[in-house]
């Protein structure tokens, strides 16, 4: 489990007075660039190296709202991995309060954007974790 | 159904060259302003009558990745309607091509962030139509 | 002088109230688009044939207040060009209110990512004009 | 002079590779916040206070490119304060390279949303610094 804080910035915000729902997802992304390099890569040298990661689902429950200059903190684990796709599952937690939750899917496309198996030095880096446990 | 068109502009897209993930949700809260108004109120009178509608769940299936410039075709039919809550379904077409779907779930609150029944004459107005077809 | 009309998206509002400063600029480069396109080419076709058009300068004066669901138009000018680089100034209006203005300077850069002399195709295709006159 | 390292995000990039001309502001907004921690108050107090500081003016030169992943830091100095208005300026670095700097105009405005002079409490709190100094 890798666990990333970040600080909500106004511009994050919107009128309603708490975080856009659309930002939620760009937060799961920092999450997932530190969750890379926790496992020893970072998902720009992947891109280097020619593949890409395009989410193929997401979703998030919005449970609490978060608000400018909250202290949040995305926990993110790999929870399923298959031949070519894997699964990312995240907590949003200010303090205690679980603010948020979601998961995302994941294909590895090739330079010619097209799915490829997941190979095996990238596979060995990647760990698949139970979800809601550390 | 309400149809809403968007053309993709290029602050949407990401280094892989197509429109960033988050940014759907995005588009989605275009068709649902659309939407409102298609049915004989605006969402910002709504806010004005001390309503919010802040939405609880969100879900987008990526099946072919959308490019700065296209023209998108977002399709918004109110699939559900609970006591105080409401969901949303959307395709997003470019031309014949279905490109992505979702959906998103939303509260009624009042000015004191709490759940509110939907008032009548709101849910006179609001139709709740059968997914996929118009 | 291309005018082009956009309405303010909730996504674009922070929690002061109205439209965040750095949407503004978004939205310079949605007239820029459309500005293209009035011009006989396509930003799009431009980077299709090697070229880029960053930006190296952008100012912006805010006068008005921008609101969730305004409708805006954005009046957009070439008002200068040398060798490789030119300049646009907009002005940004809700009806007769003029909300903001600024400008941006941009360097035309081929695939090489460094500064090019404007060829004459697209030197004749863009027209210099007086600033704040139509 | 206050230093605020921001790491530049997936969504903060575009199809041109690099990070977005608009993102810049939103992290000078992110260097403000900071700025304000560090000379003894939040910018989250100053609104609870009662007070806005909207942005009046905003500039940026753009000198090299910042991309993905870039550790930025980004210096923020408060260098003109009158009696209702104050001027920002900044740099951006990656390492020792000046990737940008800016200016930003604000003007301190009460809850009526016109502005008003600057308190006493909040100008000793302000400490005016010399531009390129630290």
């Amino acid at each position: 489990m890798t666990a990333t804080e970040i600080q909500v910035r106004y511009a994050e915000t919107d009128q309603m007075g708490h975080a856009y729902y659309a930002n939620y997802l760009v937060w799961l992304e920092v999450a997932r660039t530190q969750w890379c390099r926790d496992h020893g890569f970072t998902y720009l040298s992947l891109e280097q190296s020619g593949f890409f990661l395009p989410v193929v689902e997401a979703n998030v429950r919005y449970r609490h709202e978060i608000r400018y200059d909250d202290l949040i903190v995305i926990e993110a684990r790999m929870t399923e991995m298959k031949r070519s796709s894997m699964k990312f599952e995240y907590r949003l937690l200010r303090g205690e309060t679980l603010c948020a939750e979601g998961f995302t899917w994941h294909v590895l496309m090739g330079s010619n954007r097209k799915a490829v198996t997941i190979p095996d030095d990238l596979r060995t880096k990647m760990q698949v974790e139970t979800p809601e446990s550390s």
